[in-house]
């Protein structure tokens, strides 16, 4: 099996999901700064994935900081955490992971510099190991809501390459075949960056499950067509009332779900939600280069000069959401007290 | 300007849409079995064009027949549309096209066979000439649904392209730029062949009309952000009750105008209104190669093996339809009555 990405040898190792599925390769950074530029260009991608590396690139830079003392040290870094945080704006797991580096250091004042930097190393491999534990728990109580035979319709990809793996929305839907379901997977390729078609199907078609590509125009004609039970997607930020940000398109999924009468399922850790948005309005929307719209690789499928819009994101409101399942459970309406219940006290089901 | 399809020195020839916008090449056909090629390859798309098309395959294989006799002739003529026929199955105005050409050798029953191939010539001249025509009028009605200043998405591309000159959806588009008013157009990609940012955008720009380029599963998302007025999009073909099969992803786009409560617009000629199907799920849905959904040319965007759905075309229902643009005028609800009427009586409005 792959692995999406990796804490080895004091340098941080990705899969580069920009090559996928036509190449394999696997990438090693020992610069925090090549980490940043590997977030904002997309080798790692998915909120969860991104948090890891996030975390992993201040433990990264952290080790490479020249401080004599404490002071210097912290200085440094917190300049490698702005640097870090200026890579995405809508995926509000790597803010949640670079906070967590920041308190770990804070939470040791007495720590020296050598010591505080293995401690940083380590909290970025337990933010990377927790993530499997979380989404393999959330795959627990997701696959409940999936029934036996079910075709599920997801989109872009929330699975093992979006995560430190096993996956949020792939991992309701691994849990669910490991329970010996048979489960039929429509995976939407997912325009611009292919996310679909170059990595969801890539890694289910690993796990021998089920999977049939189709663009993305097409989720409406599987709906109408009755070939479709149940979507499920990830999220890159929750807000407090439960609107979803996620990738481009996951709205007019939603939208279509509900024309259908099709249940709309979002899957994301604890990380992903944002008690301080109240909704999603207030979610920033990363806008990323035309090109990604105009060219497959270096082939132009659009007109030179033409203008191009290409939010990264959109904003499902919450009444088009049947659930959202974490690892301390599945929220339903309202998701306003849902999901502070679940923030806050832990396990609620 | 470019010219769609055109008769020259006894040839068709068409310009290879499968290679624009880089390359603007126009191929010259001389033999009817290329153009019938040409049609399944999607050189040349688009219900219109392909009409016009078809006409001139039969004229060029007719006049190829070599037959002393017009009984010979006759025989030979009927494998030659039988041929035309089996191209491609959704758009009716193939099948319109090959039954006008077929009365006009039943009709000439005194003409030999030299005069019967001049004659079934200029019969395709005609149905090439009457489209951009039709296409004209039909942007005279069509842009006076069109206020000023209106942001217009359209799906695919029904425009000079998909027709013999000015376009359906693009021809309302041109009539209303015509008349003045600033319009501003949204153009879907429209995966998997992408007449959208190929086509559309092409042709758009060229006229210098604001274009802007956008996934399909952007148009949810530019709705919502309140930036599109109204839809417009061509037809492949029209049942009796209003129902229309158009380019894949058109369904979806109906469905997120519905919850937007924003317009939605066939344009289309009475050519493309099939009164024999009652209804849109009698309408035979081509599915064609998955390559169009794996490759982009010659580039792999998917998984060797993976597999996957190829639907052409999808059906709108006619509850989603605020109207239908035809030549004749602009048909209202119950469309059973008033595409009957347009059909058999001529103009409406």
């Amino acid at each position: 099996m792959f692995k999406t990405i990796e804490w080895k040898n004091n340098s941080v190792v990705m899969i580069d999901q920009r090559l996928l599925p036509s190449q394999e390769v696997y990438r090693i950074y020992t610069d925090f700064l090549d980490v940043a530029e590997a977030i904002r260009k997309m080798v790692v991608r998915g909120a969860p994935a991104i948090g890891v590396a996030a975390a992993m690139g201040i433990a990264l830079g952290a080790s490479d900081i020249n401080a004599k003392d404490r002071r210097g040290f912290v200085k440094e870094f917190k300049k490698i955490c702005k640097i870090m945080a200026a890579t995405r704006p809508t995926a509000v797991n790597l803010f949640w992971a670079i906070e967590r580096m920041k308190r770990v250091a804070k939470e040791n004042p007495k720590l020296g510099v050598d010591e505080l930097k293995q401690v940083l190393i380590q909290e970025a491999k337990k933010i990377h190991k927790e993530d499997i534990e979380i989404n393999k728990q959330m795959g627990r109580y997701g696959s409940s809501l999936i029934k036996n035979k079910a075709a599920i319709l997801t989109h872009c990809n929330a699975g093992a390459l979006a995560t430190a793996g096993y996956g949020t929305a792939l991992g309701v839907i691994r849990a669910a075949v490991e329970q010996g379901k048979k489960i039929k997977v429509f995976a939407d390729e997912t325009r611009p960056f292919l996310q679909g078609s170059r990595l969801t199907a890539w890694e289910l078609m690993k796990d021998g499950i089920d999977t049939t590509l189709i663009t993305d125009n097409m989720a409406g004609y599987m709906m109408k067509k009755g070939l479709i039970d149940v979507v499920i997607v990830g999220a890159d930020r929750i807000a407090s009332n439960g609107d979803t940000a996620n990738k481009i398109g996951s709205y007019s999924v939603a939208v279509l779900a509900k024309e259908h009468k099709i249940p709309f399922y979002v899957a994301a850790p604890i990380s992903t939600i944002d008690l301080n948005i109240k909704h999603g309005d207030k979610i920033p929307i990363e806008e990323r280069d035309t090109k990604e719209v105009t060219h497959i690789k270096d082939i132009a499928i659009a007109p030179a000069g033409i203008k191009v819009r290409n939010p990264a994101f959109d904003v499902t409101p919450n009444r088009l959401i049947t659930a959202i399942i974490t690892e301390r459970g599945i929220a339903r309406k309202s998701f306003e007290k849902s999901l502070k219940r679940m923030v806050k006290a832990g396990n609620i089901s």
